[in-house]
């Protein structure tokens, strides 16, 4: 970028050069500065700053600073490591973001991205896009194994499904996420609040490179940048609404991940949460955002999915538990079988009365009931069937409760 | 109960005894009969039934069962034996009953009891409809000992409260809540699926025991009738009918403790659902519950008074987890802090930058911040301070985790 002289009116550069330049000189997610570039483009606001001048004439410290940035650098020493900058226009931005005009601002950070920094083989537009989507999955980074379980298994269920599964590349909730989709062999995003050049935390180096290798690695700050809490709040925003819908699977009341899920409120995207024991300290969060904010529960894949899909696409999964011996009787057996005694043993012409039929139809049906395993006779008369010995561990605990105790 | 001759008109008797009869005479929770008695009172129905003749002239079966009871014996026993008999009408009838009148059937059960055989020193009444009134606290035989735990404490926060704990005394859930409302020497009321002078299931004897000295043992059904399991879904109505709302601990798919969920939301009673883990079988239904039928999700105690007390007299609770060190910072010193980078230390200058604050400024905040132990510097310039050593013992690791890592 040629520096015109002092004084001299600043030519308009180009709009991807401007929002490069505008991006390194403040910090992401300025609510101004995009508000700025919504209304009068990146050159003019770009050519604006470089004019300004204080009440003695000299530049400004903003004007100054932005007069030292060197954005075509910038541009193709990034092209020269593997990273594109994506700008509002090119095919691959992803129309979700534009939403982030209109949602307004939580903690100060607010507005569409001037730009992101992308590496990858994969197209945002495209995992942000088609069919279902992308859904973010975050949560706590002092996540339990619990939690880190239910994300790594959620999150393969969603990429095996071919839904991208955007997460920030944190410890805990984060590393499970993109973990699990990688098992998957499916798409992932990590969006992450530095440089996507850089490894934070750096012990996710490797993770964060075959993330890259195979899905994408995005950020809207600059190549070498450093990640600071600010930047880890404007980072959010992003993950919101790159997704169809969030969900935050361990969340303690104070955690960043709902901060994440504030945003995809805000944006009209899907709230979701995974519970948990509610004696968990990092499930707290979850379930105060469920029973306070109308986040929905899931609990797996198929949930979260039944939510996010278009209409129409998804059947609704009820679940239903597995059959049981009772749901193979005829209606007449099942009437007979309800009215036989849990405890003590009853005579034929008692559960007949109980039953409400006659004492010969209903000794028939005792007697093929008997058969079946479901009752017994003695010289009291007829009660339920004791469980097997080995039963429980066929049918379940819970079938031989349901058994013994009624309904 | 004096026999009328053959062919003679049946001379109507009184209410509460025709009510014994009748139910003697059927199922409990028979919708038919329910409607019957809510259409032309228990004694014309009582009286209609004896006079019953088939074609020949001979009397029913229906009209011998009935001639052959003998109610006022039975009131007599119960009486000696410290049971009473509730009717539409004593003022210990709770009216929360007759909203079963109009509330349709569950697996062909409905209708308002004909009566309840009682045993206890409180006044159904008064646990039911005074205050916040009393809530159903259920769930799986088959429990874990997390679902035990949460229910105790749950029963017992609600008991310490002033709100009757009702339970079905089955092992499990209703065990723990009986026990926990019984522990903070709270009101609790069982409601039984056979006579309240029967031990179902015999283990929990003592505890029945307990219960009838200082709260309530329930049933629709006389003393001495042993449980079946169409009684037990009877049984389902009365315990969500009683409660301003049904909290649903540990629930598998098919467990009767949905049964009594489905006739809380029938009854348009409050349905509440305390999560577990998605991993554990007990919690499934429940998850399904909040998930699909709109129950709240409950954590605690006061979650579940928020929901069921009459409007206003409970302000809601928002958890919002311990303060936090950070939460005594002025705005500025938040936003010079949220500036310092987390890992790789910056120049004020730089941190000032990203502040967008005057760097002589930043540098007396950020001394002050490093003084409270928030920031520490060195050569290369600031970044936030390590956690103390001992420092996750005593703030938690959560606060660890988001201190070194951002929101």
């Amino acid at each position: 970028m040629s520096a015109p002289g002092r004084g001299a009116r600043a030519a308009e550069v180009g709009d991807r050069v401007a929002r490069v330049a505008l991006g390194r000189l403040g910090e992401p997610g300025d609510p101004r500065i995009a508000r700025l570039v919504a209304e009068l483009g990146a050159p003019a606001v770009h050519a604006a700053l470089l004019e300004q001048r204080d009440v003695c004439g000299v530049e400004t410290d903003v004007a100054a600073r932005l007069r030292g940035l060197d954005p075509e650098t910038d541009l193709a020493r990034a092209a020269a490591a593997g990273i594109r900058f994506l700008c509002p226009g090119d095919h691959e931005w992803p129309a979700a973001l534009s939403d982030l005009d209109h949602a307004g601002a939580l903690n100060q950070r607010g507005g569409a991205p001037l730009g992101l920094w992308v590496r990858g083989p994969r197209r945002l537009d495209e995992l942000c896009g088609s069919g279902t989507g992308a859904v973010a999955v975050v949560g706590s980074r002092s996540a339990t194994t619990y939690g880190t379980g239910v994300a790594g298994s959620m999150a393969a269920d969603l990429a095996g499904e071919g839904v991208a599964v955007i997460s920030g590349a944190a410890f805990g909730i984060d590393q499970a996420a993109h973990r699990g989709a990688l098992s998957a062999r499916g798409p992932t995003i990590a969006v992450l609040a530095c440089g996507v050049d850089r490894a934070y935390p750096s012990a996710h180096r490797e993770l964060l490179a075959y993330v890259a290798d195979t899905g994408l690695v995005v950020s809207e700050l600059a190549p070498g940048c450093a990640p600071t809490k600010l930047r880890f709040l404007a980072r959010n925003r992003l993950i919101a609404a790159l997704g169809r819908g969030t969900v935050v699977v361990e969340a303690a009341f104070r955690s960043g991940a709902l901060n994440t899920a504030n945003w995809a409120s805000l944006l009209n995207r899907v709230v979701m949460g995974v519970p948990g024991p509610v004696t968990s300290a990092p499930s707290e969060g979850v379930h105060e955002l469920i029973r306070t904010r109308d986040a929905s529960l899931v609990t797996r894949g198929s949930d979260v999915l039944e939510l996010v899909a278009p209409t129409g696409t998804v059947v609704p999964v009820t679940h239903r538990g597995s059959e049981r011996p009772h749901d193979r009787l005829t209606e007449r057996q099942q009437q007979v079988l309800d009215a036989v005694p849990v405890a003590q043993a009853a005579p034929a012409s008692s559960v007949a009365r109980t039953a409400g039929l006659a004492v010969a139809g209903v000794v028939t049906i005792l007697r093929g009931l008997r058969e079946a395993g479901f009752v017994e006779v003695g010289e009291d008369g007829w009660r339920l069937a004791s469980p097997p010995a080995g039963g429980s561990a066929v049918a379940g605990p819970v079938l031989t409760a349901e058994r013994q105790a009624g309904p």
